[in-house]
């Protein structure tokens, strides 16, 4: 089983590296760019089956290491 | 419109930073974490209603600058 988990900043906290990254697109000649928010994803392999088991392990490998849950929210994807 | 872009290591490369979270991961008891890929997401709001022009300005975009494309590959994900 595959997981998928992305991590971002949570909304009231500010993200010059999103920031940096608009500039740098309008700067382009992209206009059309408004608010940009960058963040991390981390693709795992799994050798769980039972996607409930797997859903659980990831969600604490969220908490205890991929994300700092202080400043940054995380999602979880399954893929069998 | 909004759209969500993936960049993640070319299969082939190495990925150190993965490498690092899947030993961390281990490391605290999740053994059963095989593989693990690291990369970047990145979400944009677009003032563009038009899907298709979305799409196509966003895979310019990660031609031109989110994505190194000789060492890195993109998705892209849009919602209404």
């Amino acid at each position: 089983m595959k997981a998928r988990v992305f991590v971002t900043l949570k909304n009231g906290v500010l993200d010059p590296q999103g920031k940096a990254i608009g500039h740098a697109l309008n700067g382009l000649g992209f206009g059309a760019v408004g608010d940009v928010r960058a963040g991390k994803v981390i693709d795992l392999e799994l050798h769980e089956s039972n996607a409930e088991k797997a859903r659980a392990s990831v969600k604490e490998m969220c908490e205890k290491l991929l994300a700092n849950t202080v400043i940054e929210k995380y999602e979880i994807e399954l893929k069998a």
